[in-house]
């Protein structure tokens, strides 16, 4: 394996255990000996790589869009907005760098706690061009302003999804995130579009195993199906 | 004043207090030295009342519900519905106790924190009672589920203020909260009562000078109308 190589799984491999570590205890209690015993990498590799907790945090956020699979195409744009939903409320049961994630998201930490405004913004610019291409195919109801609702469907999904931790430990979260969406998009999408959608709580769980079927998922995540 | 009637004030007193820090640093930062030093009282009064921080955590989120003023009658259930909503969403900019109790429930803490459960569940079966209220007066559409649509806005809700804090500090959490008002309600309610609800983003500010006009209002709220 070329150096560079193991260099990016090096890596990789740190960001997934401090993500399991913060996911566990926050980010507050978690230290870096915590994440290096979880990596099983050395102390020069993980301080090559970060240079501070801070650092490994802000990587752990900076990684959530991207740990959610592509999705398979689907000719309605506003299905693909629900898939991706449902296919991130999977994974918040299954994956632990999507978890510890979307912890350090929700969660402020102390007085110097990393940047969190990263993946709230990211996901609604990624949820606010699904709506504009939606948009475009004439899926949307004229009134409905695609910022806003962009922004509505990040925000609400990352309170559901904390509600349903707290109380089931993400048992029933596809079920509640499948009720943000079955309540929201009537009144953003045109009937007939809003009829041929499906909005069951297992998409998550069938786009996922779609994915992996398709050899698209990431490594980490074959077993997550 | 009697002896009890200082005791209930002490304790009071502590619990804004914690809210306080808990609210500004986070439930595994605080100390019960941060908010002994806050509260101006004697470890011993403190521990007359508490016996850990753990047990001062659960007493500001059993506050959390009995924060919110009673609302100003409404003739429609769905009016004060909203009502409720925007007034906490009002109280999150203004009252420390409530931003202390709201970050202790979304935010997991370490390995022993307090029981969260209790905010969401004692949310969910008021705004329940509301929405029982609602169809019993015929305000909602037949299919409406009452329990569902009830877990969806205290979620919903929690996500929402955690995006607007993260993002402005609370300086847009009245607009967005309105956005999740106005876009889940029209799955809900009959078109001839949503046509006559007043969800405006100000509605919060309105309804809490009622409040204080009305001398409901808490004396640890007058100020915050």
């Amino acid at each position: 394996m070329a150096q560079q190589e193991r260099a990016v799984r090096t890596r990789a491999a740190i960001v997934r255990a401090a993500a399991e570590v913060f996911g566990d205890i926050g980010y507050e209690v978690a230290t870096i000996a915590d994440i290096l015993k979880l990596a099983g990498v050395t102390k020069g590799a993980l301080y090559f790589h970060f240079a501070s907790k801070r650092e490994l945090a802000q990587a752990v956020l900076d990684e959530q869009v991207h740990a959610v699979p592509e999705l398979p195409h689907e000719p309605i744009h506003l299905q693909l907005l629900f898939d991706q939903g449902m296919l991130l409320a999977h994974l918040l049961k299954f994956d632990p760098l999507v978890r510890g994630s979307v912890r350090l998201t929700i969660e402020r930490g102390g007085h110097e706690g990393p940047d969190r405004r990263g993946p709230y913004l990211r996901w609604a610019e990624v949820t606010g061009e699904q709506l504009e291409r939606a948009r475009e195919s004439g899926e949307l109801l004229p009134h409905a302003d695609v910022d806003q609702v962009a922004q509505l469907f990040v925000g609400a999904f990352a309170g559901v999804q904390g509600m349903s931790q707290a109380l089931t430990n993400y048992d029933d979260v596809a079920e509640r995130a499948a009720v943000l969406y079955q309540s929201v998009l009537p009144a953003v999408a045109v009937p007939s579009v809003l009829g041929r959608l499906d909005l069951r709580p297992d998409r998550g769980e069938r786009v996922m195993e779609r994915v992996v079927r398709e050899g698209r998922a990431p490594d980490a995540l074959r077993s997550a199906s």
